[in-house]
């Protein structure tokens, strides 16, 4: 069993003028408890409408609002989600804190057609501006690399930069990290994670999110620790995947953090697949476990 | 049944002190109905001489001033051309609203041939240099964008940029969303359709243009729901597709509009191809169902 | 029988401070009549030595020089050469109009192994900086456009970006429109040309230079028709081809001009391929065609 | 047996005002000795985790921080990371000079897929100010080229300027010269490792480090003669390669040195892999040999 | 035969305020003969060790600095190396005249691989810059295109670039003009280096580098003369070649300069892989040819 403290490490690219900032944005998405619920909402891009319109989702899924209303009402650590749908309901959503999710691409193009490749639609400087000119809470920014991906290179140099910037501006980065490509035999394999979040520390994130391993050789919670010791001074989440049963996710995501050393979750379909007052609820839930330190017998006590 | 209000929206992305703008440019657009009809005129790149000249069509609309001659005179709510025609006929139509086609492609490299990819020609800020220096009415500007090719992501890369770049000046933006690549097995399924709507979203479009879904499955008006409610505060408009009898188009139109939140018609060919003392009536009964709220039979009316 | 009236529409991407310089221009490029006699020097580049050196070509047109002294003798509207070619023997041959051609590439990559693209060496701003410098006369620049390429897009994008920046400076845009890819079935074909032309109109082109179509399925002459009428306000030159005997070339440059409204004609070979005197002769009979108006027996005169 | 003096040519991209510091950078990764003993830690990126977890490795090579406490602690010039892992822990670690390795890619793509290419992260300006606002040490960049691949010709412009830049600043440059991609048919043929020596000069490098040549057809510290000859006033440094018995490594590395002229040793898994002691040991042993001229049984000692 | 005279032409683009420097960069490099004498050492990169190394090489050659001894001492008019290796050197050979050589890539990949494509790695203003700080003679700079690659397009764009800003600041450019590609079936074809030295002049370059023709269907000197002739104002050298013994070479020479109006020779491996003292000798001996009017016999004194 691994616990890290919650000692914040201000890395040496957030100039001395902007550390207190830094402190922040980070207190705030983590809630000043140093672990992270990121409530993901930029699906509604990467996965096109397959996750908000079908069987088992509630119709309530269908409106964009459905996802503002929850990050408003919920207790989560931020929301994100890309710049097009901040612009257009945020003005009515002031409280929330912003993760801007910087890149996305379709799910169309599957990867024996071609390697994954997502640029930056909007730069730093860009999410400032908005920033500065809506007075919306925007502490951090988050893309996604594809390691393995022959467009990997031109990825990273992308994901270089917005951590250059994003911290000169006193702000959080969150790197989506995931082995995706021709080259890529094992996206789960927990091995190839920790070497994704490899990455991630040599890019200077602050939190990078990635998938949970899965079990082949070895008890899977085993093998995340391999992930979360690797990561060192950069923060692991795990992504929350699809939708299972609410005691079994909380109770996995319980391992994660007090077994594994996690230091969060990035939660979206298990949430906003919900109506409104069962995505709060769940929020809720996750929230007590990853930031409160609460059991899974109490954060289950959110959920009737 | 779904009817959305007219209650501008306006995106944070406009700054405070052209919010004045951006609503007048709303309203110009949408005859301050909050719906837009478009009358499109980009056909003569996209779709090369086939649109304009052969059997069942007129013989005047080979000369480009054609077009021009029907945006002065018939109602509507603006004319979307490329740059090059605007600044050879503009002087002599001054009137006329433009929105300013950004990219354009030829039909000639089809898809299995090569993914489309289509980048812009010019930037907005020489849109507005244009406007500027001309004195024309540009209060908008429009760009096509392919998801599901391998080239999506420079196509929303650029797009994002145009967004922001806009509205910084208080300016509209139509997205052409066409799902369209190897990738794409159907580009007319409604829940893709959907899909691409929410792309048009979350990079902040004032206005989706997109196709009408088809039949497969299911009413394809009941299938467009789901497109329009998917939406949210993104305006859905239907290209109006190739030429088709008066009163059917008519009776698509409306119910377009008033069971399914569509917010408008973006129509060319049905228009274009006529003579004008024909294309200016046909207008007008388009006209008067997307913007006055007229019955089809009303709207009939005017073609006799 | 098409006739345009040789009335000026000046773009309104020109600003008003140009108008002045463009009419200047635009005057001096057609002799004030309203049509283009280019002599087209670019070949050099494009063909490579080919057009120069060979059977039935006379050994005076392997001198570079060849072309600069048929172009400051004979009348012409405008001599079309690459920058460094007028750099080299422009301050020897002041009197000479240039048009600089901004891109070429060879003829030795062909489309079965690889769709044209042809990007240009230098910009417009430095082609005004050495017009600034040396004095020339430099009323306006020249690019290639390969529709139906798969990198027909960066053509476009250049070409606009050429538009835009020779209107600033009251400049001249001509356009060579060629179909040209492994998509391009059919370069010659009349109702692919009027589409080529439609390209070169929404890209704001001055003058469009084409092929000539060929008889297919109809008279050449009739089906020209659909391209200078598609043209509107662009004014359409054709190619000169390969060599051919000095009456028939004429007649079919006189009928381009009084049946189809053509605004001139863009010759090379049939031009520079003769001796200093024979080449200054041809000139002055297709200026005259062109220009002056006269008939084809008064413009043969000139030949003997 | 060959033997260069330690005499500094300092090149002339340095501008005068920087030589000084140049020198002092020099001296200071060579300890004032002119060789170079380069601790690598950039494998956390291009190896991924494969050299950090397994059998026959310390545990404590896990957590990035062993990196940093060897470098802090044992004898070295430079320790080699990528700038986010130096901004994570450089505040607790302001003893060891940094070389920012610039550019990193994984291992996942293997040259039969595609070959490779490896693209700057964040460019020297970028270091220099890291460096400024850190007060860290930070004599010098690194940078990997890949001569031989398809893509060998970005890599070459970005290396050239990131010489130009660092000289500017008076920062050194270490060139990581790697033969690879499909037209490489032997990586350490001590011919072709020759040229890559000739590249790195032709680019100015103050050192290139390359793997030590095999024995096909002769004595490879014979071949290697050949290199470190080739390589003029470039200095070489042979990569440590994977983990080999220590007597064994010291004897090579002595001979490289003394028999063959190279300039140090660039060494990361032989000493990383071992805990934090022996580490620390093994280093002081490579640095004896090195910096301060021991012979392998003197270095021996540090070992026991 | 043909003799061009020596008169400068100085190019347009050469400011007049430049015009001075441009004349004496001309004379420099030309030692006011009109005639080029360059030795070529950019092969270190170009054909990496394979010409520095090896059987019926000398030993001396091996060293870079063999280059610069020859070039310090021998009769010629300037030499040509990347930027590295001139400020590696150039403190110690301050007299030398060095012709920056701003692209060069390794003979790894061939042509049935992929076609040739080699980037500048540095520009013109850098060079410019690196002159000024260092003192250096640099008197122009020299650039491969290799016509009929696939990328040919953008070796064309980087070369007027080149040649604009080179001749903004009075330099010389030298063009190594050589057709490669999967499309060139004979590099050698007179016809076709005939078609790449119009390339050149079209870019405006000084001196155009080319291989001598093959005789196939007729005498090479014959076959020359048309690249001669074609190339109007821009003067053509040839490159040397490999390795044949003295006399057939400086008779080659004479013709070339003689007979073909060839303005020189540019000349690498038949004078390095000599040792100093013959290498210097053979440097007089083509010297005394190019740019002193010397018969075979006479310079043939120089060699015994």
């Amino acid at each position: 069993m691994k616990k890290k403290s919650p000692k914040i490490h201000i890395p040496l690219t957030v100039p001395k003028s902007k550390e207190v900032i830094y402190k922040k944005n980070f207190d705030l998405v983590t809630q000043k408890s140093g672990n992270l619920f990121l409530f993901a909402g930029d699906q509604r891009v990467e996965h096109l409408n397959g996750d908000f319109y079908g069987e088992g989702i509630s119709v309530e899924d269908l409106d964009p609002e459905h996802l503002f209303k929850i990050a408003a009402k919920a207790d989560i650590g931020a929301f994100a989600s890309q710049f097009g749908y901040i612009a257009k309901y945020g003005r009515d959503y002031k409280s929330v804190p912003y993760i801007v999710k910087l890149n996305s691409k379709t799910n169309l193009v599957n990867v024996a057609q071609e390697d994954p490749h997502s640029f930056s639609w909007i730069s730093v400087e860009q999410v400032v501006k908005l920033q500065k000119q809506s007075g919306l809470k925007i502490p951090g920014v988050g893309y996604t690399i594809y390691i393995g991906s022959e467009h990997e290179s031109q990825m990273l140099f992308e994901a270089a930069q917005i951590v250059l910037e994003a911290h000169k501006h006193g702000m959080i980065v969150v790197l989506w990290m995931y082995p995706r490509g021709k080259a890529v035999l094992d996206e789960k394999d927990a091995h190839l994670i920790a070497g994704a979040v490899n990455v991630a520390s040599g890019l200077g994130a602050d939190f990078a999110k990635v998938n949970f391993p899965h079990a082949i050789r070895a008890d899977p919670f085993e093998s995340f620790n391999e992930v979360t010791t690797a990561a060192g001074r950069t923060n692991v989440v795990c992504a929350g995947g699809s939708h299972i049963d609410e005691e079994s996710f909380l109770e996995n995501l319980h391992r994660q953090i007090n077994e594994c050393g996690a230091r969060g979750s990035a939660t979206g379909r298990n949430v906003h697949q919900r109506n409104e007052g069962e995505a709060i609820a769940f929020c809720n839930a996750i929230n007590a476990i990853v930031v409160e330190g609460k059991t899974v017998k109490q954060a289950m006590t959110f959920l009737k």
